[in-house]
């Protein structure tokens, strides 16, 4: 059985002033990291307050700083590296302005984004970063700007909302990446993504919900168009959310009596996942199909052929999200800005020459 | 320049109640989600909520259920693909239960594990699922206990410390690994741990923080012994936190005068490193070096061999720790429970017979 547990009377303030022998108003001070305290009579109470746990009322330490020093960050998909990783950028910027972080996950489901702000405004955070997982659903965010709440959007952005937002040059990121394989000979060019498919495989560029996917699309497309292609949404794909139905996308792609020769991944899941059908239908990249994947991610070097690759400067967006969100909360009258952080083709084995 | 906010009043329960044409209680019943109220009031009533967006005061719902519906999560790494796919079976489980997650990541690092965990009881948490970086430092753990906060330990076990835990059985899953390549022939094996190194190679097994990395080194030592090895621990090295740190780690065993022939790595960020490392010394694997790595990770089977691996049911497990957390939660006297999630060793190409 679980032991009893002993319930202890919280330590005041009081409490540690007294095993510190300074005043209530110098520990008070110390403890709520305000006004000037000599380092002497700071390393008393903040012994005293260690030695007696001393754990500070949160709601009082938010009242007297009017902040409670957290911010908030709904991502799309923490299993997604791009996501994992511009944590670690967004937790380096916050924690260098003193800022701890607290995630919640939306699994890119707009309900759950809903209630993870919820939840994160409920928690009196100082600040919210989104990754908005639709970018035509906005009540939820609106009503955080209305709140007073400072926001930054990441990765995506809503040009009816006028918030701060730092994404990638998603266009002139699939610009390059579709005229380096239209440079090397392909005129048959896929592009494979995993957003939810909505229709019946009718691609609606306009209607694609999420910014980055839909600009990225439309570099695409605007290259091919360039080309003289005849019908440059042909081969663009979304619903490849998993493997099987990736590997469903990726055999009627092939199946076409003029099969693409090279495909473009939304995202390095998305890219995985192609690799993994071409190499289950023993097809040989890039000599039978050639291939570029979003993000340099870990598995994109190991490969044979090591994949080409947009480098997103992940870890880069995440600190200037942070970055953002800081000064955001710490100063309010900023002009908004959407910040872009270029991204740079690498190239590797992965695109043969046609 | 940014919007002047248009400052709105609070939505009260009064406000919704008048909306609805129902009672103030009837309105805080429906809000409250207590008490019986009929179907078509209830409809009424959340219609009425959300036409005027309404938002429940979290600090008054969590007065008057005793909770906050929200689960704290301290992991050691978010960017291993462990703690990613952890955090979904966490999530899955929550959201069944009827709970949200929070998530807080410790970097492995103790310091901001024990300032993660303030964290989230001061978010007035119900319960905390947390990855401990070290298991000999848990005075911050103690305290959440004593607070009768519910607490579940994932990944490591504390025996000193009476509270449930989910681990993997990670001495027997280190026995199959090593015993396997012990019967393909090999006979001069490494393990290698990302575990920050102390003091100058020597390596304490019992000294070491994280029960898991030690589980599995006693595992792996106590089949080489059996084998009659001379000097089990000879290729146990720690340290190898980063891609440099990696090829150091790997440079140095097989400088040895009787170089390893096969190689264990404590997970997949370590094996992918050891993988790269192995490649970039133009090593082929598995004629030159075997290795075998814990965790089913998305590398391990687009590289050239795939790699064998020690599948560790990762989701399975986070499910688990989120289920007894909330178990704990919603009925306090429960006997404490250690849980261990059974590991299959899966054998794919990169172990060579010798």
């Amino acid at each position: 059985m679980e032991d009893p547990v002993a319930h202890k009377r919280s330590v005041t303030v009081a409490d540690v002033a007294k095993a510190a022998r300074v005043s209530k108003a110098t520990a008070a001070r110390v403890l709520g990291g305000y006004g000037v305290v000599s380092g002497k009579i700071k390393d008393q109470v903040m012994a005293a307050a260690a030695a007696l746990e001393y754990r500070p009322n949160e709601l009082a330490r938010s009242m007297s700083t009017g902040r409670s020093g957290i911010i908030g960050v709904v991502v799309g998909d923490i299993e997604n590296a791009f996501f994992s990783l511009a944590v670690r950028g967004i937790t380096d910027a916050a924690r260098v302005a003193g800022f701890n972080v607290i995630i919640s996950n939306s699994g890119e489901k707009l309900e759950a984004e809903k209630s993870a702000v919820d939840l994160l405004i409920g928690k009196r955070v100082d600040g919210l970063i989104v990754t908005p997982a639709r970018c035509d659903s906005i009540d939820h965010l609106r009503h955080v700007r209305r709140a007073g709440m400072p926001l930054v959007l990441f990765d995506r952005t809503i040009p009816e909302l006028d918030v701060d937002s730092v994404t990638g040059d998603d266009r002139e990121a699939a610009i390059a990446a579709t005229r380096f394989m239209v440079g090397e000979g392909h005129r048959r060019l896929a592009y494979v993504s995993a957003m939810d498919a909505e229709g019946n495989g009718f691609i609606d560029i306009g209607g694609i919900s999420n910014s980055a996917v839909r600009e990225r699309v439309e570099g695409f497309v605007s290259v091919l168009t360039e080309a003289g292609s005849p019908n440059p949404v042909h081969y663009v794909r979304l619903g490849a959310t998993d493997q099987p139905q990736t590997d469903a996308v990726i055999k009627r792609l092939l199946a076409d009596p003029s099969p693409p020769t090279a495909i473009l991944a939304s995202d390095s899941l998305v890219g995985l996942r192609v690799f993994k059908s071409l190499q289950s239908l023993g097809l040989s990249i890039p000599d039978d199909v050639s291939m570029i994947s979003f993000l340099d991610a870990d598995w994109t070097t190991v490969t044979v052929p090591p994949i080409t690759i947009v480098d997103q400067h992940v870890y880069e967006m995440g600190k200037l999200a942070g970055e953002r969100l800081v000064a955001r909360i710490e100063q309010s009258p900023l002009a908004v800005e959407r910040l872009r952080v270029r991204t740079r083709l690498v190239t590797r084995g992965s695109v043969a020459k046609r």
